[in-house]
């Protein structure tokens, strides 16, 4: 163990999302995994033989014969990454925040809770502050959903620069969004499947709260009316999303473009390691963006837009793609704790 | 040959629509594939040697051997459907109606010459009529593009009971709609490209001149705005589109069902042997339609629905699925070419 | 009902074989469904609720409210179709054996007993005698493995004409053969499994059953050597095989095509409703066969095979096709129904 | 440029293993890229616009503004890797032979002239003495065909320590294999194709002189009888190969995975930058190799196998893996470059 490096734990380390926790974090120059926690099941079993690894890496020997922990709030590291599927996260993470963990969230059943923080690191870092109000001995922070994140930062640019009063999305979304087993090969394969259970609802609320200003003690949803339709499509890792925008006021596809290219943040001014350079990489190509050429852009932490038109209906439309598991879900609930860390979050643990 | 039957030519016959052509006149009740033309690189060549047969049927043997014309009107059937190539179509189409020919065409062409009709014939019938203001000898009449038919099928029962002002669309197109060899294998596997050359425009244009109403020697058309935004996905065959509409007067979700359940028109009363019972379908489990599961109902020539929905930017939105070689080309055109003969326009060949 | 067929059941009519036993037996001119059983978790339910639909025919509307019954020997038709899970399948199907039902048993679990025959219509339709043998007031007939049937198809005329020493085979199987859910999606899209449990068994064991020869009370197992290597591969439905062959005497290439074109049985003599007319299909193209141009010839009850060539280890090498739900598992399993019906094994039903 | 690197040209650097020589070569420690060539059609333009870039990661913008240049020998770099097509590489590879130029090729063309090796720098390294009988000013080194470099990469430590008598084999190949655009998507898509042109010719020929042994002026073939059948799957890369073998000696299965697990050779010793340190990784895991999950195993330029088991039919079968385009083609052409700067062949460029 490396005595430099912050002890984290993940929570859901078998599934899907926690196997991409594991794979991003295997090199992480501040954190290290000390516990893999996951079901009963799992519990007490070595990870290799707990897991059924499908990341596309092999499993690095360092975590083959970590012990699986059970999910109980009595593990020593005070950093948990939580993968848990929404069916328990509610109530475990809830435990662990009592007991004086910080939980760093990817599932959704805190994420609208008053005085938890829905964060982009790059979009609403002073979010962060919402802890306070919290009542817990430690913290939870929540990532929003893997199609949400792609949307809202190539809408935050629009929305600080020319102001949004619409949006419309319709995806495409990965298979692999649907953890595993996730959907049956017999489901997907040589179809579409126009219907994914809670996703139009959460593409419609949270940015709202992403995009929302931080009062004393919680946040005003920013007033824009969102329209949201799912669909799951053949594609094995990468989120694709056709948008369109109505603006507050008038821009020219250069404004924007240069808007897109400009935009950096807090993150990218913090040098945090898992930030992108650039958080948002336009393609002038008009068959661009595609997952499987950009999926993995700036270690799939960038969203890639392209094909940004004016629109009949609306005033622009465009697409956008992001990696649904890393920017989408594990790379992105990694920069928040970056993010804490930078800000001093961590430095009594 | 059946004396009781049509002769009818297949021009563009070796290609993947002109296939799909073979496939479904090889058993009709009124017409008789009497010669195949193509290319002249295929000319002269038995059918089997000149086509790469690539429908999940089998060839029949008695099209094998047929030796493959050139594409020049000294054939013998007076009734031609062009399978033919944007690239070459215009010309030669053009030439075949100077010299007499019905041309019933799959090809853009001519899609928007003023006085040819742009065909769906439950919607338009009485579009036919233009025809008579044709200076050709024979006659052309046109058949719009696949993700287009599914559309205006889908709106038509909606513009006639409650009036459309606007109509949003993005598509999950099919590689069969992409002709032979069509798409890279590597370019689509475990992809989406978010580009169709040229398909925006078309469902942004078509509707309105299907939809248009028939002046005396032209067509006047329908005051909707229509954005589409068209991406190719993994799935051999059937289109699904993301559908919004903003309607004219209130209607509600049974309403529209209802208008769609109830939806016949000409074909059905004439009971053309091509035409769909139900032309639309709807179905109420929230998973569907899907391309696997809903592109063969009704042998292909009818459109399914699901999903509708209210929705906070226009006012419903709703999925609809349609097979694209069948209902969006090959079965469409035969359908056209039905709807004329049974209208006498075949009774002096 | 209609009084001048058989009714009979389904077990397991939930699951995807039980589907297709219901998509194949909705138009039987001999046997009509009466009863649908599954698990006491469907019992009770409609069947539409019960099943989850994914054949690509829709499920006709006079099953869609069929109530599900239990898979207990108290169903009025005598005749039962085991469509049944092998981890319950061998317990229920004995039961209803010994309460006097005919089940034709598409499960693995009764196989393998002496008196019970393991039938391909057309190869061993003799062995139905052994029915005799069995001590149940009704009897247990099987259907082998969705490999085997194929292989043993094309083997045959092969051992009739000029004996067997050895057999070779490297399968490629669609993931349909693994039932419903079956493979995940992230397992099987842009891969290669190379393992099936416990095929490779029944691949190198069930043949030489099936092609053994009846003695007075148990069946003389065909002495011929057997590998199999077994791998799923993404396709939906159709198993593709590359099979080696070492003859007792000398073939040309042109004696074992013969052989295979000539092949007749006696369901094709019985003329009997599902059997194929020509049960192997010979292909002189190179690429041939196919699973998305073959699996459905001769309404997927025929063996497609190609490629027939000298092999430098053995005589010959050559590829073949099957359906394997069809062929493979459903409609072989009617067939023998069939060939029963036909040698008056349900006369007194 | 970078003085201490070695200038190469890539010819035929346009297709899709040109543009996996360009990936791989962009940051290598020996070698850079100074020349892009490819057909007349290309010469003159930005690489950037004569190649439709289809690696999954970005082209470098080094290479961007590259002007491709002809294929013809007046290039400046002295060493050539060729990527070319086989219908033009046997005599462009010549011509440039004959100027001087060291031609390490991925192209069929000049595999079995007499005075050529046929180079997998582990197995037979001091095959490159047989340049020295080549008339050319300069070389005319190849590197084999995909499917047979991790076929004999796994024979090689069978040859050696047991024997090899026989040696049968199955592929499952990858669409990279078929250059770009190579398959259409609704050729392979749900489908395998059970043909490769010529494929089978070279996996039964090339391992005879990869693992023969070099006289004075050429190579002696080896003494073992293969058969080969060959199988196009829709993974996108990593072919997937059925073997058997039959030894000349006795062996248990735990000699055998000692002997893979234990080979090393030339490249390894020479800690070669592109060489693998374990060219062959043995998997326990019944279900292992698999493309998704081992095809970037040693970057992929190793050998994954697993399922060794005995055979009825040969003495032992067992699965391998490789990545095509990496081992098979460009990585393994690079690493024979790689063998030969170590050997001193570039000290005097």
């Amino acid at each position: 163990m490396n005595k430099n490096k912050i002890p984290v734990a993940i929570l859901g380390a078998t599934g899907s999302v926690g196997q991409k926790f594991i794979e991003l974090l295997s090199d992480h120059p501040w954190f290290e995994i000390a516990e893999l926690a996951a079901s009963d099941k799992s519990a007490g079993k070595k990870y290799s033989e707990a897991a059924n690894w499908i990341m596309s890496s092999s499993l690095k020997e360092k975590y083959k014969n970590m012990t699986v922990q059970k999910c109980e709030p009595i593990l020593n590291s005070k950093v948990v990454f939580s993968a848990l599927d929404s069916s328990v996260a509610g109530e475990i993470e809830t435990e662990f925040a009592n007991k004086g963990y910080y939980v760093i969230s990817n599932a959704r059943n805190h994420r609208f809770d008053k005085d938890v923080p829905l964060m982009v690191p790059e979009i609403n870092p002073n979010h962060l502050n919402l802890i306070r109000q919290q009542n817990y001995k430690g913290a939870i922070i929540t990532n929003p959903n893997c199609s949400t994140i792609g949307l809202v930062l190539a809408l935050k640019p629009l929305y600080d620069n020319f102001g949004l009063d619409a949006v419309n999305v319709v995806t495409l979304q990965a298979i692999s969004g649907a953890g595993y087993p996730g959907l049956a090969s017999l489901d997907i394969y040589d179809n579409v499947i126009p219907y994914i259970s809670g996703e139009e609802d959460k593409l419609e609320s949270e940015p709202l709260k992403i995009l929302g200003s931080l009062n004393e003690n919680s946040i005003d949803n920013a007033a824009i009316k969102i329209s949201a339709q799912c669909n799951r499509v053949a594609v094995i890792d990468g989120h694709t999303e056709c948008v369109q925008v109505k603006l507050k006021t008038k821009a020219s596809i250069q404004e924007i473009i240069e808007a897109w290219q400009n935009y950096k943040s807090i993150p990218q001014q913090l040098n945090l390691p898992t930030a992108p350079e650039h958080p948002i990489v336009y393609f002038y190509e008009e068959k661009y963006p595609q997952p499987k050429l950009h999926r993995n852009i700036e270690k799939g932490m960038a969203v890639a837009i392209g094909r940004l038109r004016e629109d009949p209906l609306f005033d622009f439309k465009f697409v956008i793609h992001s990696h649904n598991t890393v920017r989408g879900a594990a790379g992105g609930t990694i920069l928040i704790a970056e993010l804490m860390k930078s800000q001093g979050y961590m430095d009594n643990l």
